[in-house]
């Protein structure tokens, strides 16, 4: 059978679940990954989702999962794509089921009129780079992401106007 | 009266319309803001809006805004909120507009159980980084923002496996 994306279903959350995993360890955060199955049906299959998932498949295999979410752009008032991970089973890479992935998000912008379909990725990820650049993606090197989060967020909530 | 946080209503969007565009103006992409009034009413007061407004207003002014929406962290399993704009009128800067706002989006993040409020800054921007730095943020250096749009996006969309 031909590769082929579709949505993902309950049953492949273990496979979701792993590769998640896998990515963080690739990301050297493995013990910062600490969702469990249920979080992500709670995610991905209740009434109104706010995040979502494609899966890559070949021969009943998923090979691949890619996971989204909304965003806003208010310079164009529209929203469009930001896509939280991307990952293929590295047994599977070079056979183009990374890019179906980001051809079907592409799809859906065009869908349903948004303009921008956006990611992050670690600087040190070359091989990422150079294959965002092959499918006409641009570095927007002027932008630094800010966090606050733990103690830090708890302090911020408890801070009196 | 004093300062006070709130959701936007209809009777703010033509201030709200014009606080994006003066940040527009400041982040030197006045002509990319091409956001129309209608739009940010549709995209606020939808039935189920993907995005959201809080004003802070001093004596029937509103003074500042900022537009978030939800983001999702694989690894934790869990939504937090992501900043889109934050702006504050100049007149009202250094008396704490802005960190009231910020506030308020911490404040809903730890009812919520989200773990992270995050948003992006540009690098030249430093009283706003050191802002940020000062109300607990940090910046995610590793990170680079990724982007595909326009021609790119299309071309990319009608891409065949």
């Amino acid at each position: 059978m031909p590769l082929i994306v579709r949505e993902a279903t309950l049953g492949d959350i273990p496979q979701i679940h792993q590769y998640i995993k896998d990515l963080a360890k690739f990301e050297k955060a493995l013990e910062e990954a600490v969702l469990t199955e249920e979080d992500l049906k709670e995610s991905f299959f209740t009434n109104s989702p706010q995040v979502y998932c494609l899966v890559s498949e070949l021969d009943n295999v998923v090979t691949g999962i890619a996971i989204w979410h909304l965003n806003y752009s208010t310079w164009l008032g529209k929203h469009g794509i930001y896509l939280e991970d991307l990952y293929v089973d590295p047994k599977y890479r070079g056979q183009g089921h990374g890019k179906a992935l980001l051809v079907r998000l592409a799809k859906i912008c065009l869908d349903r009129g948004y303009p921008r379909l956006q990611w992050w990725v670690l600087d040190w990820n070359k091989s990422a780079i150079d294959f965002y650049h092959s499918i006409g993606a641009h570095a927007m090197d002027e932008w630094t992401v800010f966090r606050v989060s733990g103690n830090e967020l708890r302090k911020l909530a408890n801070t009196e106007n």
